[in-house]
């Protein structure tokens, strides 16, 4: 069978930067035609840099996407590299918004897809290769029919990461495969661009489903695969409304074969501090920001948070400041120091008394009140310094104490970012005892303090509230599968609990969407 | 022609409320009957409270609903009154979502349309009334054809406000009647829940389109009308799939014709203004406050939120705080001082001094951290003074600055409720001169300082900025309407101004889901 070198680049772009995107695709095309790649894929949304259902573009930015793909032609062309086809995904505007597309770059020309249905399929080296977006492989009917004969069905991807999703993408993409009777490959995004983080893991399978290539999680890079593929069956007009001939002689067989990657899958708490930790270093970099600051208060949620972006960026950008009170315990900041000791973070503290006193002194107000205004304070304070200082801030509340409106959000939830905003607290307990045990594995200092771990079941707040096992089932239940209070007891959840905590989770809802932004997961 | 008392109730219920919403139904269909009403609506969702687009009610809140409708009509029939048909907007869950549907309550049974296409159809003193919702106004084809025959369409709708919005609803419903050759009723919500208000203005068209009686916007009330309708032509099974018969005899001539309604239309800030102080009227009561806290800083946005909170729960349960540093402007404390005298809202002064000193010698700020900081210790005041004394707090940013991100915004967009949120700087400008002129108009203490007014137009901020009307109309074009820069160019506004305000506007773009909910006009 005919054999073709595809090169899947899973790159890392930025919304809105099309010189930058641009760069990119140059680069990756040249390290891949270096390898004797014979087809060169890139994921969807390459240019525009996030895909249409994330960001909605705006006209003129879909103009300017436009212009820019005409001029990449030419570049790859004018570089020596316009021999090389390179398939990348477009957001194009259409009648009813903007939509994918995948283009061909070809000796300096651009083709896209018709706005008819049905894939464009490409003759080269012999083979017919169709390609489609993310979004075609839950086509049916017809447009899959338009596959019959192809070799190959080049899918330029970005989805979006969700727990778990990786696996449900494999097994579409097997499906596609066995559904089309052609091999399947499928290049994803990887990076995070506000809330969304993409994780990479493009992928190739045979046309029987058996997984040929598998590019590693959450990390840029080149999966290349030689691949065998049936030849052309149809004269050179070929199968489907769309056919492009590039070449009909079959490549020469490589020199050297390409071993195909496999890389290693994370488990289920890898991967989600992975999307963290990629979430947080795309939303510093995509910023304009080189530093973070965190407020440190010695417990589960701003250590994990301090870990996660130390992990990011960079111990020595990573800037914890305690803000203590005469009624601050020593363990909490014993808890800070020992971060920062463990992590290499920089650590300094700002004394709240002065500020505390001078407000509470003008003011007569009650326990809630002046428990909120202390967390207020704090991430007043916290604001003032990474404006100084030009840090990006990171909130370190978790969606349990968002989820209920817990008096200390006011504090915590200060920021532009917020990692933890899609993180129950049982979550983030888990994530940081993984994180823990990986260090510990790997002979490193474990970054968050054993006291902080043990400590981390203790229920401040000005009620009580069941344990966070108890509340975040509740929680979960509640608010995101919608059950009401009567199918909540009916679960076995006590009666006096579901009161308190669907009352406390309704006062909160109204403000529960002007918190920062965070890493959906 | 036979004659049908109608009367249209536009009720403001309370989303959720199910026992207060139907206690509405029960005192207004007495009211109705009293006056001889033969057929009484009320509006689309009038038992949840909320139209399904605006809240998404979750399952519990469906079933509830679905049982409280049948526990109405058996209260109806028990009070007396199941012998009056009463027709009312309910709210279902079905396989794609919730959905609204017109519900027939008669006799303690109740009757609501069928999944299968079509209006219910049901026949009343010998004149057939066709039920739709709202949407039901743009249905055409088979819907509008099982109309034919019908003396009357009688809609429950459910239509948040929109400026001009009421104009277009009459022409939709004039296009309804001569499209279908029958009358139509339309009866609409009043009042708010969270962003939307919703402006009555119920209406009743002859077949040729003609106003026959129209209610007024924005209150609670009973629009009565005697219709003469043609009697219904086919026989006892009707037109359509779904028809009912309740009385086949013509209804005896009323002993006293009522003069059907044509309430004064408002002009467009009036509208503007009646729907803002809609919101906080409904925000404040719907929450569960008796009262508003608002910080006055001089400034026109304050000056007009204070207007707007006296003009929704009176005076007296209205708040004024202002938060001087040694750097306040008199005149700025004098326009507060002034906003308090001319509307008797209860003012206070809280210095804001020893808070600021505090903070200031504990951090070494920049100029901009430092007018953020300040920003942000007001808010951090305010809302602690709010939370003691259990008054809901308004912010008091506008549209202009929350779109480029003005500095101020930290302290006046703190808050649980933005009414201005929606309303651009220059529009806010023009709706506290027509509150004066108003006020004048009626030998009333125009409640704006007139020196807030004619300072108006000077713009604080860091960097230069263009007029406010310039500003404005860029930023309409830019983030409302989606112009590109060079467009912007294009459209006569300088560049450098664009590059200024562009920049501005982007950089706010993230945070600006982040601000309080307001009024949507």
């Amino acid at each position: 069978m005919p054999a073709l070198r595809l090169a899947l680049n899973q790159i890392d772009t930025t919304f809105g930067d099309l010189p930058g995107n641009a760069d990119l695709v140059v680069r990756w095309t040249r390290h891949a035609a270096d390898q004797g790649a014979q087809l060169v894929a890139f994921p969807d949304a390459t240019l525009i840099g996030s895909p249409a259902e994330a960001q909605q573009p705006r006209p003129w930015l879909l103009d300017a996407s436009r212009s820019a793909l005409v001029q990449l032609a030419e570049r790859l062309e004018s570089e020596g590299l316009g021999g090389t086809p390179v398939v990348l995904g477009c957001v194009e505007g259409r009648g009813d918004g903007p939509a994918s597309r995948p283009a061909l770059l070809h000796q300096g020309h651009v083709l896209t897809r018709p706005a008819t249905h049905g894939p464009v399929v490409v003759r080269l080296h012999g083979v017919d290769v169709a390609l489609g977006v993310g979004g075609d492989l839950q086509q049916d009917g017809k447009w899959l029919h338009a596959l019959s004969g192809a070799g190959l069905l080049l899918v330029t991807g970005a989805f979006p990461y969700a727990t778990g999703g990786g696996d449900a993408r494999l097994e579409r993409v097997r499906d596609r495969a066995r559904a089309a009777g052609c091999a399947v490959a499928c290049v994803n995004l990887t990076g995070g661009q506000d809330e969304r983080v993409f994780d990479g893991d493009s992928l190739v399978v045979d046309a029987k489903g058996e997984v040929l290539a598998r590019a590693p999680q959450f990390e840029e890079g080149c999966l290349l695969a030689d691949l065998d593929l049936p030849p052309a069956t149809s004269g050179p007009d070929g199968p489907g409304d769309h056919h492009v001939v590039i070449s009909e002689e079959a490549a020469p067989a490589p020199a050297e074969p390409v071993a195909a990657g496999r890389a290693r899958r994370m488990d289920e708490l890898e991967e989600v501090y992975a999307a963290l930790v990629c979430g947080v270093r795309a939303q510093t970099a995509k910023n304009g920001f080189t530093s973070i600051l965190v407020g440190l208060d010695g417990g589960i949620g701003s250590a994990l948070v301090a870990a996660v972006a130390v992990d990011a960026i960079g111990a020595e950008d990573v800037h914890g400041v305690t803000l203590p009170t005469s009624e601050t315990s020593g363990q909490a900041l014993e808890n800070a120091a020992e971060t920062a000791r463990r992590t290499g973070l920089v650590l300094r503290s700002v004394p709240l008394d002065p500020v505390l006193d001078a407000c509470t002194d003008a003011l007569d107000l009650t326990d809630l009140a002046d428990l909120n205004l202390q967390a207020r304070l704090c991430g007043t304070v916290l604001a003032a310094l990474a404006e100084t200082e030009g840090r990006l801030l990171l909130a370190t509340s978790d969606r349990t104490g968002l989820t209920i409106g817990h008096p200390s959000v006011h504090g915590q939830a200060m920021g532009a970012f917020a990692p933890l905003r899609h993180v129950y607290r049982t979550t983030a307990l888990r994530l940081a005892k993984w994180r823990n045990a990986a260090a510990a594995a790997r002979g490193e200092v474990p970054p968050v303090p054993e006291r902080t771990l043990t400590d981390a079941d203790d229920q401040p707040g000005a009620e009580p509230l069941p344990p966070y096992e108890v509340l975040d089932a509740l929680l979960t239940a509640y608010v995101d599968e919608g059950a009401g209070e009567s199918e909540l007891v009916g679960r076995g959840f006590p009666p006096e609990t579901v009161a308190r905590v669907t009352r406390l989770a309704d006062a909160a809802a109204s403000t529960r969407h002007r918190h920062p932004p965070g890493t959906r997961l």
